[in-house]
C-alpha cells in the first residue's frame, strides 16, 4: 500500500485539575490527511482546507512530524501529504496535535507498523514542539492511543490509559486567540504546598471516579485551583459559561487545554444537549463568533479511514 | 450492651507520593480497647500498657475523642476506657490514630451506632489534633474504613475507598523521637509548580494502579519529589534501608506518615521476608533500637473483638 487516509481526532488536554497530565481523545471534531509515500526526499504538503497553514516541511506541524519518522527510517525518502483540517487551529481542542499524530499513525502504516507507540509519540512531539514551543503530550497521547490518558513521566514516557463510564463532552469555541505559550507564560513558577496537596487530590479522585463508573466523584473531582483561576479570565463569559452548564446538569467542566475552548462533561446526552444550549445562550449575546461540539469519548485515536 | 472491646489498627499515611491525601490500614500491630458506658460525667482512663500516656481526658487522645463524642449526645453521661496500647506512640504509624478511631467507634457501638462514618471521622479528628496539633484525616480514615483511603477534600470530608491488589507491607521502626509538628514545620510553603505536577501525575497514577490491579505501575508510581527529599533527613539510614530493600524486591516505599517509621511495598511474602532481612541488616549495624513488622492490607479498620 503507498497511500493512506487517516481520521485524527480533537483532544481535551488537562481535564480541569490534571494540568499537564491528562488528555482525553474526542469522537468530534476531526481531521482527515491522506498521506503518500514519495519518490523525493523530503515532505510535501497540499492543503485542502482554508486555514492557510504553511507548507513548506520544517514550518509545518505535520511535516516536523514526518521529518521526524524520516530521520528514523531509510525504507522511503519521502511522504506526500494531502491536509484536510476540520480543528480549527488555535481552537484549545488539540489542532495541531491531530496534525502529528494522524500523519505519524499514518506514516508508520505505510511503513508495516515498524514503530511502537511510544515511538509515535516522540516524532508527534516534534511536530506539538512547533505549534507550542513545549512536548507536552496531554493531546498527543490520546490523540494516538485514544480514551482517556495519564502521562506519568515524559522521561521516560510512562503513559497509562484509564477505562470510564459513557461520558458526554460539550465544547464551546469562542474564536479568539490565546496562544499556548502566552498561556503558560502567565502561569507561576510556584504555587502553595497546600494548593498542590488539593490539586492532587482531585486529580488522585479524578482517576478512582473514572475507574469505579462514579458520576458524581467525576463531578467533585472536577477542580482546579491552580491554572484554572489564572487563565479563565482569558476567556470572555468564562464564569458566566460554566455556571450556566452547571446548572444545566454538567457533571463539572473546565479550560479545554490552553484554551480558548471550554470543555463540559456531562452524564448523558439530554443533559448535554440541554448544557449546550446554556453555552449558547450566554454567547449569543456577544459579538464573539463561536462554535460548539458535542462528542462521546473516542476509544480509538487516530483511525485509517 | 455496656462493654465493648475493639482491636485498632495500625495505619500508614500519605503513601509516598499522597502527602496528606492518601492512607492505608495495616492488619499488624494494633491496639486493643475496652469501652464501657459510665454512670459518672466524662471519661476515665485506664492504661493497661507501660506507654505511661496522660489519664487526665482532656490530655489524651482517646479522652479527648471521646469528650467529643459526648458533645454530641445525651443517651450516656460518661465512658471508662481500659487501654492497652501496642502500637508505640510516635512511631509514624498511626499510634494517636488507632487510639482515636478505637474508641469512637467502640462508643458508637455502645450508642446503638448513631453516628455515621463522617461524624465518626470528626470526633477521631479532635483526638488526632492533641496528638499532632492537626487535623488531617490520612491516619483516621484508613483506621475507621479500612482498607486504602483517599481523602478528596477534608471541609466537606470527602473519602473515596480504593480497592487494590494484594500487598504486603515491610515495616521498620527505628525507635527515635520526631514530631509529627516538627515534621510538617520543615516543609516548603510553596513548591515549584513543575515537582507539583510530577506529584500529581504520580498520585493519580499510583490510584490507577491500585485499581487497575498493575504492580508494575504503583512500583514506577511510589515516588514523592516534594516530601521526601526533606523528612529522609531525619530518619539515619534512610536511602540505605530504601536501596536495600528496593534491590531486595520490593516495588517501592518511603516515610510511613511523619517518620520515624519507613515502609516498603512487596507484590508476596516471600518477597515481604526478603525485604525485611535487608532493612533489618541496615538497622543490626546500628545503636539504634529498632521494631519490622509485615502486613497486609486490613480490609475493615477498627473491629469489635
Amino acid at each position: 500500500m503507498n497511500t493512506v487516509t487517516v481520521k485524527a481526532p480533537a483532544t481535551i488536554a488537562n481535564l480541569v485539575c490534571g494540568f499537564d497530565i491528562m488528555g482525553l481523545c474526542l469522537n468530534e471534531p476531526f481531521d482527515e490527511f491522506t498521506v503518500s509515500i514519495s519518490k523525493t526526499v523530503g515532505v510535501s504538503i497540499t492543503n485542502l482546507d482554508n486555514f492557510n497553514l504553511p507548507t513548506i516541511a520544517n514550518q509545518n506541524v505535520c511535516g516536523v512530524a514526518l521529518l521526524s519518522v524520516l530521520k528514523n527510517t531509510t525504507l522511503v525518502k519521502g511522504f506526500d501529504i494531502i491536509s484536510n483540517k476540520k480543528i480549527m487551529p488555535g481552537s484549545g481542542i488539540g489542532s495541531s496535535a491531530a496534525s502529528a499524530a494522524g500523519v505519524v499513525v499514518a506514516a508508520n502504516y505505510l511503513l508495516g507498523n515498524i514503530f511502537d507507540q511510544d515511538k509515535l509519540i516522540e516524532f508527534a512531539l516534534e511536530g506539538e514542539f512547533l505549534a507550542s514551543g513545549g512536548k507536552h503530550a496531554d493531546n498527543i497521547a490520546p490523540a494516538i492511543l485514544g480514551g482517556i490518558t495519564l502521562i506519568r513521566s515524559h522521561s521516560p514516557i510512562d503513559i497509562i490509559k484509564i477505562a470510564s463510564p459513557e461520558l458526554y463532552f460539550v465544547i464551546l469555541h469562542p474564536q479568539i486567540e490565546i496562544k499556548t505559550s502566552d498561556a503558560r507564560k502567565i502561569l507561576p513558577q510556584k504555587i502553595e504546598l497546600s494548593q498542590a496537596i488539593q490539586q492532587w487530590a482531585n486529580t488522585s479522585a479524578l482517576v478512582a471516579g473514572f475507574l469505579q463508573n462514579d458520576y458524581e466523584l467525576i463531578g467533585r473531582s472536577l477542580q482546579d485551583i491552580v491554572v484554572e483561576p489564572i487563565r479563565s479570565r482569558l476567556i470572555p463569559y468564562y464564569l458566566q459559561l460554566k455556571n450556566a452548564a452547571l446548572q444545566s446538569g454538567a457533571l463539572g467542566g473546565g479550560i479545554s487545554g490552553s484554551g480558548p475552548s471550554v470543555f463540559m462533561v456531562c452524564k448523558d446526552k439530554n443533559i448535554a444537549s440541554n448544557v449546550e444550549q446554556a453555552m449558547k445562550n450566554i454567547y449569543a449575546t456577544t459579538n464573539i463568533k463561536f462554535k460548539t461540539y458535542i462528542s462521546t469519548i473516542n476509544p480509538n485515536g487516530v483511525i485509517l479511514m
